[in-house]
């Protein structure tokens, strides 16, 4: 991560070792008297450890070299971008802060779509982005499998894939057959798949191979599978305290189940996005002091990726659809 | 609350209990086979503990008596809406979750407008929006005074404003010759206010005085005034391993003067909102186990609120500066 406010670099280092996103080096170029961003971002080129080139820059002193080279380092690991003083009012406040010139922010705009840079438009962006370009295989296409928990929430994720530059492919015949075999007769027979009813762990695993297995479908987003510690601590406690036949021990035993189910939804989604190289982010819809975004797995080429709103993961999935049509065009 | 969807609903309850945000009551309404969300809106509008109105809708039944209801409503309290449907792909899945019948979403949308409906993006929003409208006071313009500890983050701040269609007012003559008397000359002489140096308390809360006071500010946002904690006791407990002259006493004598400043800072926020009758939101940029979006202050006719990130703090202004425009008009 480099940055033109050590402020705000800081900032979101702290926020990172909260969602446990690895960052391999941080630099606060300030104003760059001597050492300019460019700089900095030929280190990150060669450096094996850096996955992804997270900038957040005010201005740019030689455009032409740093769009050539972040079009090179684009072809090796993705370059994201949030620009600072992308209108007056962040113009103005970049000059009184790094001196910055004000450019023509459609021309910068332009030139970073056409060098493959990345555009974020938050700080939180930075983040999500490098956690899933860092952990996850790049999709191939921008059609997205969606699996939920409840019916509203698919409808939400579908609104925002499309609003984002995302396709919610229709299930063809094939896979409709295959999902009746796992799931009632009055599962939703279209995607999104509307699972609400069914509560085996294993039949989630399933729908999830089937649909990463279609090649109607280049990426998954399930929501509500896991991230429900809370709720379900919540009613357990609740039937402890009207119930005497259940103890502390039925709860703790039940807790110890779900975490045990979250942790191994977790590594399967891993082993399923190495055989099929494409990716399956998560949504928990709930947090918890245990969330995070990242989850590493042992031995993985991957890792588990889950945010707590659906509108992270689209975005996520949509910006690396993005970079990954730059890079086969 | 009111939600066509039981799942939707219930999760976004389990966040609101997480930020402390109050909900009154929450509705679903299912498929509305006889009692619709028309029916339930009625409740609320008389309902006099309901401050705001929150819906996720995927079809309305009766859109002229849904209409005009909310238009009535709005004159009263807001009433903020997420449309499940916004698109095809929505559409579809809603159809098949509640029934939905497909409608113009140009023309409902514009309806929402006619009607004063505060739109939400996402299912994140209806929270941040409800925990906003229901307590601050709503800020007659559009102009917003920002003070920051960093200046990386006023430039971001600044950006995002203007992208929703806010205004980062220049400071007039007379403001900076208060703001000097309180900062040292390196000050950033504009808005956004950079007062990255300042580490007195107190001169926060006279800068944030002398801008609620100016008549050329609607409202306020400031960022990293609160929300160190974490970062804090980081530093504090590196200091005490390295340096044996510190002990725990000092990391705990340190931690409660903090705590207490940041609580504080939070009443005082709340006293001069009711003063000035103009909202002030934070950024705490930071995150640990306390932060909350609302906090209740004793006796005080508002509230706090504060955002993790400053995109949620100007997105919640800007929707309230639409409905107070729509209700003044």
């Amino acid at each position: 991560m480099l940055a033109q406010s050590g402020n705000l670099g800081t900032q979101i280092l702290a926020f990172a070792a909260k969602e446990d996103i690895g960052i391999r080096a941080f630099c606060g170029s300030g104003n760059e008297a001597m050492i300019t961003i460019e700089d900095y971002m030929e280190g990150f080129e060669v450096d094996e450890k850096t996955k992804t080139v997270v900038l957040y820059v005010e201005s740019v002193k030689n455009g032409r070299r740093f769009f050539e080279l972040a079009k090179r380092i684009g072809k090796k690991k993705p370059v994201i971008i949030l620009k600072g003083g992308r209108t007056d009012a962040g113009s103005s406040a970049a000059a009184s802060h790094t001196g910055a010139m004000a450019s023509d922010i459609k021309v910068f705009m332009a030139a970073c779509r056409q060098a493959g840079i990345v555009q974020a438009e938050s700080p939180m962006d930075l983040l999500d982005l490098s956690a899933s370009f860092s952990s996850l295989p790049l999709p191939k296409g921008n059609k997205v499998g969606i699996l939920t928990l409840g019916g509203g929430w698919g409808v939400v994720a579908s609104d925002l894939c499309e609003e984002n530059g995302l396709i919610v492919p229709k299930l063809t015949e094939d896979v409709i057959l295959k999902i009746n075999k796992l799931l009632p007769p009055f599962w939703s027979h279209a995607n999104p798949i509307d699972i609400v009813a069914e509560m085996n762990a294993q039949t989630y695993m399933k729908i999830l191979e089937e649909l990463i297995k279609w090649s109607g479908c280049d990426s998954i987003i399930h929501m509500g599978l896991i991230g429900r510690m809370s709720m379900i601590k919540g009613v357990l406690e609740s039937t402890v305290a009207v119930d005497k036949k259940y103890g502390s021990k039925f709860v703790e035993d039940s807790l110890f189940y779900i975490e045990n189910f979250e942790k191994q939804t977790i590594e399967q989604t891993v082993k399923l996005m190495e055989k099929y190289n494409k990716p399956i982010v998560g949504v928990y819809l709930l947090s918890d002091d245990k969330t995070r975004t990242v989850t590493e797995v042992n031995g993985g080429k991957y890792k588990g990726v889950n945010f707590i709103t659906p509108e992270r993961a689209v975005k996520a999935l949509a910006k690396m659809y993005q970079y990954s049509k730059w890079l086969n065009d």
